[in-house]
């Protein structure tokens, strides 16, 4: 069977697609928002009508595991089918009442738009108030007394309806049938992902060098990794065929894998980003020996403008929102028609990870599993996040507001990842030190080519050199991560590579850490 | 073997223990507070030395899972140990700056002892303030710009004081390498605990009417529950150990069990109160068989003076602080000489479920095993809420005025369970109802002789009555929830049950609702 050609296309229908200016309309005609305590709530209650033109996702039941087939809602909740009577008096559930929340108030300081930075926002920010009965006293459509209580797994609907309309405006999924669920971060996302698709004893596919902790949460529940190669864009789709069309169950004594979990766009620790002909790519593969991709997003909006060298003048912002918007490498969510792909999406990089408030997309299937067990594990992400983020994203910016911030983040990225290119330009040994300007993220990738030392004379080895260079680097006032240290299980590292973050450092720190790392190679390389 | 005598007195230590006037005097002989970002940190920083004058807790290998001893620290973390050279320049961690937090200030509006009401609160209260770099600025310890940006799994060492020295003064565990862990909720912790206990087909065991959820969490991992008989105070020991002596490796399918779950406080759903002879009663159990308990407790603070009928006198409050400490019955963890409790502690009982913010105490070799967990899954509890708490708890409160609200609630519960039993004495048929003035929590638990039914005569069973009553509830207006909701796994009902919650709803809406369930069983039953 072929794949749908949808993959290529846009679907032709004549319902037109949710737009920024489009949000106030289909408010305007949604049920109103639930007043109460750990309302029901899903995505459908916020999704636009072009969604439901879309053909339904497929199922995954054959991919589940035993505990994700046997998780069952939660019997208690069964209860709240009798709460409708207006006259009725619970004496069922074990919320407590909010006479005993000792918190009156919340007021947090944010910036007014455009004034983006800290000292703008000191001098001039906005702040934002949320009282304890806001809802009751018609002052806000969430509050303290709500925040405050026991909320629904998936998410408070107040923001909820947020994250769901920017993952519209962004992605627009392909099918009908997605969802949203609001959850403490990707982290657990990742942790309640394996639990939901793999048994001890299965391989997942990982980039050959990923993100350390992903790999050091999957391995300790049994499971193995193979690692699928990769070049300056990411993970090669050839490599995904090659490791699964050749899948010997006999010799890896495990069946075919069907779980790949990928970080598109500037990712950790190679900074790679894939650009959309090789995600179509990797995603024909995954339709081919239908794997189920696990698309690992927290650096999606910290894509940047082209690197344009220590001399040249830098590319202007984009020019607007649409501008912006086009700007963005689609996500594998926004070509997935088939439901094949759980996005996760992180407030980490773009807001701060402090607030441990995420949300991953998918099919309603496979959403629906997800957050039975976030009912049983982390429930809800905190109240006191969630209201502090409604109040700043739906409240105070709106959608055109956090687009504005993301177009500043953008630029500010840009400018970070252009201190530390420019720096490596102009003290890297380039004999023997090469990289790829980022296109997205924190992360610069630099190899070094370790043939070239001196020690391989008297038989020193790639790791040894490795750890040379790692420690001559803190020694010299740099620390610098070995790359190694992201090796995936199982993959074979022939290059050495260090990776440099120009996420936190000051753009005089950045240059000078590069400029003793320059020092360092030099220095243990024997070159001038 | 028999179990250390320990358990029935207190160590000779001359090393006074720690109390609330003592704790300026610790905190100022103690480090100072780390500053940075996501600071190692452990309990071990804030106990006091009478701690260390007691014997080491046992060692638990043997009771983990393979995913537990098979979890390691995070490799990533290790790189952290180059850190302490102060003119080294990090490129290595993946910290985003805090300029791009867009939060300058938060403000909570909290009570200031003792108009702790909502009403003196609104009219009264404090306005706590926390900066984005209080820090730094030298305003506080703890600050946005450390709260939004990642933090370790085991909480903020601010908040992680302010429950290590209220675990000492509360329990002071009688070993001396306790720990206590911060986390995203007892639900949370539950599921982890399972995670690090359990294989695939063990059994756990439960009260014979368990949290409906607890029971929810375990089984779809593939395991059983041997449920234990309980009595009006809880868990019979009895049961326990018969349970245990008795138990067939070939029969059941599985190894002799050793978790144990237990809520001892004002249990859900019975509302029974374990007293100490029973507690200690529990642990000698579980010393000989080598039980581990999971010690669930969030009434722990909602325990209430004594129900003295709805003619007499209330108890008056706790005089003092010493004298409410004094009324609490002692933990588990107070009695556990071997280190074979982990207690769950929680924050949403008595300041706000919605902070989703608990806690864990346990020896150092399961919390440095649990840790290991959070690390890869919830990570760090919301850093909003942590903050939120310590500005509230810690500076402004501190453990005295803490104290002042926990006994305001216990008089707040106490009134609140007066009002749910004098209602029970006033409005419902004493031929068939029964029950026991709760002394803890938010539950009160109605037998119900359902052998007096009118319909047994025409082969009605228990399962038909108890469905019966509860819908003819509904229909009068009250909803209770069903005993049979509650029951372990294997259990053998014989009795029925409803349980009423007294922690929401207004004094008089529990009276006329306990009025129409007196209404709904004279109906039910043919009595006048």
């Amino acid at each position: 069977m072929s794949p749908p050609a949808a993959l290529d296309g846009v679907n032709g229908s004549s319902v037109p697609p949710l737009t920024v200016e489009g949000i106030p309309a289909l408010r305007a005609k949604a049920n109103p928002m639930p007043k109460g305590v750990a309302p029901a709530t899903s995505s459908d209650e916020f999704k636009s009508p072009a969604c439901y033109t879309k053909p339904k996702s497929k199922r995954w039941d054959h991919i589940l595991s035993t505990e994700a087939r046997d998780r069952k809602a939660s019997s208690l909740k069964a209860a709240a089918k009798f709460l409708k009577n207006p006259n009725l008096i619970s004496l069922g559930g074990g919320l407590p009442s909010s006479e005993y929340f000792p918190f009156e108030g919340l007021d947090v300081k944010v910036p007014t738009p455009p004034g983006f930075t800290p000292q703008a926002t000191r001098e001039s920010g906005t702040t934002l108030h949320a009282g304890k009965s806001d809802i009751r006293d018609g002052k806000s459509l969430y509050d303290l007394e709500v925040a405050l209580n026991y909320g629904q797994a998936v998410g408070a609907p107040q923001l909820l309806r947020f994250v769901t309309e920017h993952t519209e405006l962004i992605h627009n999924p392909p099918y009908s049938d997605w969802q949203c669920c609001l959850n403490c971060g990707s982290t657990f996302a990742w942790d309640t992902a394996l639990r939901m698709f793999c048994e001890r004893g299965d391989y997942i596919m990982m980039e050959e060098y990923t993100f350390a902790s992903a790999q050091e949460t999957a391995l300790p529940m049994g499971l193995k990794v193979a690692p699928i190669k990769m070049d300056e864009e990411g993970l090669l789709p050839e490599s995904l065929d090659e490791t699964l069309s050749n899948w010997d169950e006999a010799a890896r004594g495990a069946r075919k894998p069907y779980v790949l979990y990928t970080i598109p766009t500037g990712q950790n620790p190679t900074g790679a980003t894939q650009q959309v002909e090789r995600r179509k790519a990797i995603y024909k593969v995954a339709q081919k020996h239908d794997v189920f991709i696990i698309e690992d997003e927290p650096y999606y909006f910290l894509q940047m403008q082209p690197y344009t060298g220590p001399d040249s003048e830098p590319v202007p912002p984009p020019a607007n929102h649409d501008a912006f918007i086009k700007s963005l490498i689609p996500s594998f969510l926004s070509l997935d028609v088939d439901g094949r792909v759980l996005r996760f999406e992180s407030f980490s990089k773009v807001l701060a990870p402090g607030s441990r408030v995420g949300w991953v997309v998918g099919s309603e299937q496979i959403l629906e599993r997800f957050t039975r067990f976030c009912e049983v594990s982390s429930q809800n992400p905190s109240g006191i996040a969630q209201l502090t983020l409604f109040k700043l994203l739906d409240e105070h910016w709106g959608h055109e507001g956090y687009f504005d911030w993301l177009i500043e983040l953008r630029m500010s990225y840009t400018g970070r990842r252009d201190a530390m290119v420019n720096a490596c330009e102009k003290y890297l040994p380039k004999e023997i030190a090469h990289w790829n300007p980022p296109a997205a993220g924190m992360f610069h990738w630099i190899e070094v080519d370790w043939k070239k030392h001196p020690g391989i004379a008297s038989g020193k080895t790639r790791e040894e050199i490795e750890e040379a260079v790692f420690l001559a680097a803190i020694n010299n006032g740099v620390l610098v991560s070995r790359g190694s240290w992201f090796k995936a299980q199982g993959a074979h590292e022939e290059k050495l590579f260090f990776r440099g973050t120009f996420a936190a450092a000051s753009f005089d720190a950045i240059s000078e850490a590069i400029s003793r790392f320059g020092s360092t190679l030099r220095q243990e390389f024997g070159l001038n």
